[in-house]
């Protein structure tokens, strides 16, 4: 739809030795980065107007500048070649009559993998933990509140206001996780959002190269990921794209208008994403969707400017050398402008191969999914993006499975069928599936609070097809409605200091709390050392009076799965899944080690979802 | 997942003059056929056994033959070069010891389109009306029963009894349907159906080469199809490739066993498109689904046994080419071989590319449906099929924008989704729209008896993108649920004789009738002259507040229609609509013929779908 200035300039380091209030983007650079292009924003009063010189620094050329209707900003594009080594480039500015300020601006050492060997990725092999930062654990009260920032809320009773978990407290529970077997952190966005509420969330950024200093800033994220990589665990960040906080510095003081989408009055999304793939599609339906605000607090990037689309890019490439990224989850995906997100993707793969990239896909049906990932549809806009949040595989998947009863396309019926669907996708497999997440009801909840059904919904995570995510505390039957979606961010208890009971110990939970944390710890760590459940194939059969049976196969391993979605206990006749079975004499529950015949009938309780490994 | 014997045998000419028992199927052929392969395949006691010669004749050859565990068939491998003229093919087939049987067959000259310059084929700008031709209109009482046939039964008051419809009957209302703008005509089955029972859908051929005589035979469908084509009107068969009745020769006398698909016990399909297309399906599900029985008295057809596609295929072409066929709709489109299926269409299409051919889907999903079409997805199969009969938009489109509240994803809202999914399709105009079929409820039931939700199912028909399809007897209020189906398929009131109301006339209809007779005979008959309705483009807009607007649209002429699902009046405002509403002062209502305002704003009164053309 949309031309795209295809303005190549990316990668490479600088770190700002100004006076008072010269600051650079991105803050500083590597050298030896894959794209030798790199655009830096300069914002200090009156730059605009000077003229620019770069000390000769062998290997990197100064290609030109641009300026904006505000003169305080200044954009300078550079090219840093293969040869240019590590060190200090050194800017001049000068304004006719004054003194040239002299900026230092830093080329750094790649350290590749950021003390690991390289970028690992995210894959099958993992188990994902969704946390939010404010709400999951109190690492280091000094931080609660930071003086001079605009929320000075904290209040552990509102649901809105903040809490006090911070990234300290997150590395504080790493032996927790990694005994339940997860292996990969995606954290709700970590950047600074000084805003004056709702900051619990952290979607609304302020400055993209501070991290907030209220989860512990840069040092606190830093410690962090070090102690992940040191666990060999691993990392995946919240991108933003499509908006900021309406006090970010580049809306409070915008280089020129054209940075935003503007509307004669304010004009809201309207969530439509149909509109982006409809070929019956009006141009202001596309326009509002993508161009329209998500809320009102957000103002709406405008990537098609060029300048705004490098901030971005260089931001998201700066991020993964400095911090070692893993992965990449894209808040909003549908949003944002698509053409856009394939540079942007693509900017990453090219510089990072291994590492993962996913995108909220909060719609409807796998068709509509599947057009904003790589898919198998030949249409005019192909997207790029390694995989999604499988909101299919939720909202048409285990949710009505477990909530709907069987019939032709409803309960387990619709978890099949969507599954069948997954011939859309390039490659199913980068899905994250989940069961809930920080804006839909708590999956307990939704379940009806049944600890059976919780119990399926577990073992389904952690043996389908895809890679696993799971949201802070569900383990620990947090419940809630997402109405509104705050009442889905509540603290893990023991994650404060005083806490009335600690869940990350056995001693603080309760029974029925400690038979879904031991179910599904015991899934987990056997998902850890089974090829079959990180890397196999799936086989699925027609589900068949709400008994639905699936296999994850490799050539070393099989594993069954039996979800039984009735009331009472069903028995299914054996032949029926000879494809699998062959060569095997019987079979072991993964969770409880007893034995199960296969030889001529298999009984599964009500509402149990039975995993077992074949035995030849 | 199956190999295909690619036998390349198909089309020519031939008419038995046969002694006693000795049949020849196809029973003729054409000279001048594009495609030279004919594979004869002839009944008679003991044929196997003997050996055949053709007596020389110009331009055609004897290829080879083929006998069968069965003697009393053999197969004739011709091939009919450009140069064969019409005339009389002489075979002899002697067996040792007796004289030798001759046999004549027809290679008739082409009669180009029979009647018309050549085969139109159906397409955007048709209206298709959708005839069970038993319960029609009862134009020959003396073909109610026929002698010797199984079923004997004749009761208009038990729907699972004949009621005597026929041909001739249909043939008697062209006047009618005329006049009410339909321009094609899409019949049940009209092959013989000597069954014992439930023989009024003609679902069940027990002979591919007889008309049902209790429909007039073969001379009653020559005489309507003249009859069609005089009046420039189109005729559409239905194809049963899929299965026969087990009373079928060929199922009683079968060449051998492999004609058809076994199981160890009576196994039926389970009606699980999904086995299809899903990366995981296992191959017992993906067999039953295909080779699985469709119901108990209708052998499934093995379509991998060549002879038996030729068989198919060859009959396909006969009847295109005997009756001059517009198009084909083929039943239970899923259930057949899908690699037989590309090479049957392809014949047909190969020798009659104006040909339409569309297949019953009924699927749940577009991107299930869009699989058995030519689509825009790059999987192992793809589909070669023209349009689908488009249950997409009728189960998850205009059914529920009628019959549920508007919501996220409900009500009109789900018609306005569907439609946004044709991204999938290669030619999403090729599919046949409808509101109700021989299967499904009936639309006035459906919504409920409501005759505005009727006026607006029907609106909906004929504005909406694809090619409007309209079930016997909806635009005079029959209504019933399909439980069982046979409620569905009620007699037309007036199709016989001393019938208490006559609905074919408009004083034989109530007032409620005829206002929706009427209002669907204004649009039907303005769309016959609307290059807009006809060929034109379609844009929709997101609904808003249960208000669904799209417009269909070319250089000459803009429609307009505003769909209001509320029980009350609503207004929007005309601004939204600038893209289609530049140049133009008003709009003109096409059933009213009153002028709307288009400058401000519209008000639209509850449960109506407004039609307009704008007006410059």
């Amino acid at each position: 739809m949309r031309l795209i200035y295809f303005v190549c300039a990316l990668l490479l380091t600088a770190s700002v030795q100004s006076q008072q209030t010269l600051n650079v983007y991105p803050t500083h650079w590597w050298a030896g980065m894959k794209n030798q292009q790199l655009q830096l924003l300069v914002k200090s009063p009156g730059i605009g107007k000077t003229n620019v010189a770069l000390k000769p620094y062998a290997g990197v050329q100064l290609k030109g500048t641009h300026t904006f209707k505000n003169p305080d900003y200044l954009a300078i594009d550079l090219q840093i070649g293969g040869t240019a080594k590590p060190g200090e480039l050194q800017f001049s500015f000068a304004e006719k009559g004054k003194s040239a300020k002299q900026v230092k601006y830093i080329l750094k050492a790649r350290d590749k993998g950021n003390g690991r060997t390289r970028i690992k990725g995210v894959g099958t092999e993992d188990f994902i933990y969704l946390i939010m930062p404010d709400r999951f654990s109190n690492g280091d009260p000094s931080n609660d509140k930071v003086p001079g920032m605009l929320d000075q809320s904290l209040d552990r009773s509102d649901i809105w206001h903040r809490h006090g978990g911070d990234l300290k407290g997150i590395e504080n529970q790493l032996d927790y996780l990694q005994d339940i077997g997860v292996t990969a952190l995606w954290l709700n966005p970590v950047l600074e959002n000084d805003m004056p509420n709702r900051t619990e969330h952290g979607y609304a950024a302020t400055d993209h190269y501070s991290i907030d200093p209220r989860l512990g800033g840069i040092k606190a994220y830093h410690s962090l990921i070090n102690a992940l990589h040191k666990r060999d665990m691993k990392i995946i960040q919240d991108a933003v794209y499509n908006h900021v906080g309406i006090h970010h510095f580049l809306y409070k003081e915008m280089p020129d208008s054209s940075w935003f989408h503007w509307w004669p009055s304010y004009t809201n999304t309207t969530y439509k994403d149909q509109t982006l793939m409809d070929p019956y599609a009006a141009a202001i339906d596309k326009k509002k969707m993508s161009d329209g605000w998500f809320v009102p607090g957000m103002p709406d990037l405008n990537q098609h400017n060029p300048f705004m689309a490098n901030f971005l890019i260089q931001h998201a490439i700066w991020c993964t050398e400095e911090f070692g990224l893993d992965g990449w989850r894209i808040d909003t995906y549908a949003y944002n402008d698509l053409e856009f997100m394939n540079r942007c993707n693509k900017a990453l793969l090219d510089e990072y191969p291994q590492l993962h990239i996913f995108g909220e896909t909060w719609v409807h049906g796998v068709a509509n999914q599947s057009y904003f990932a790589a898919n198998n549809i030949d249409i005019p806009y192909k997207s790029n993006l390694p995989g999604v949040t499988d909101f299919q595989l939720n909202l048409y998947g285990i949710v009505p499975a477990l909530t709907q009863a069987f019939g032709w396309t409803d309960g387990v019926n619709k978890l099949y069928s969507t599954a069948a669907k997954d011939f859309l996708y390039k490659d199913p497999k980068r899905n994250v599936i989940f069961l809930d997440n920080h804006d839909i009801s708590r999956f307990y909840s939704q379940v009806g609070e049944s600890i059976p059904k919780l119990k399926m919904g577990l073992s389904w995570l952690l043996t389908y097809r895809g890679i696993p995510q799971l949201y802070y505390g569900t383990e620990v039957l947090l419940k809630g409605f997402a109405n509104p979606d705050g009442l889905v961010r509540q603290d893990f208890p023991g994650g404060w200091a005083g806490d009335s009971s600690n869940k990350f110990t056995a001693a603080g939970r309760t029974p029925e709390e400690n038979e879904v944390f031991n179910h599904m710890r015991s899934l987990s760590r056997f998902r850890l050392g089974s090829p079959a459940l990180q890397h196999g194939k799936m086989m699925q059969y027609v589900p068949e009076d709400g008994v639905y049976v699936y296999f994850r196969y490799d050539a070393k391993q099989t594993i069954l799965c039996i979800m039984n979605t009735n009331d009472q206990p069903k028995t299914i006749a054996a032949s029926r899944f000879e494809e699998r079975f062959k060569g095997f004499s019987s079979a072991r529950d993964i969770i409880t080690n007893q034995d199960i015949s296969i030889r001529d009938s298999i009984t599964i309780p009500s509402y149990t979802l039975l995993t077992a490994e074949l035995v030849r």
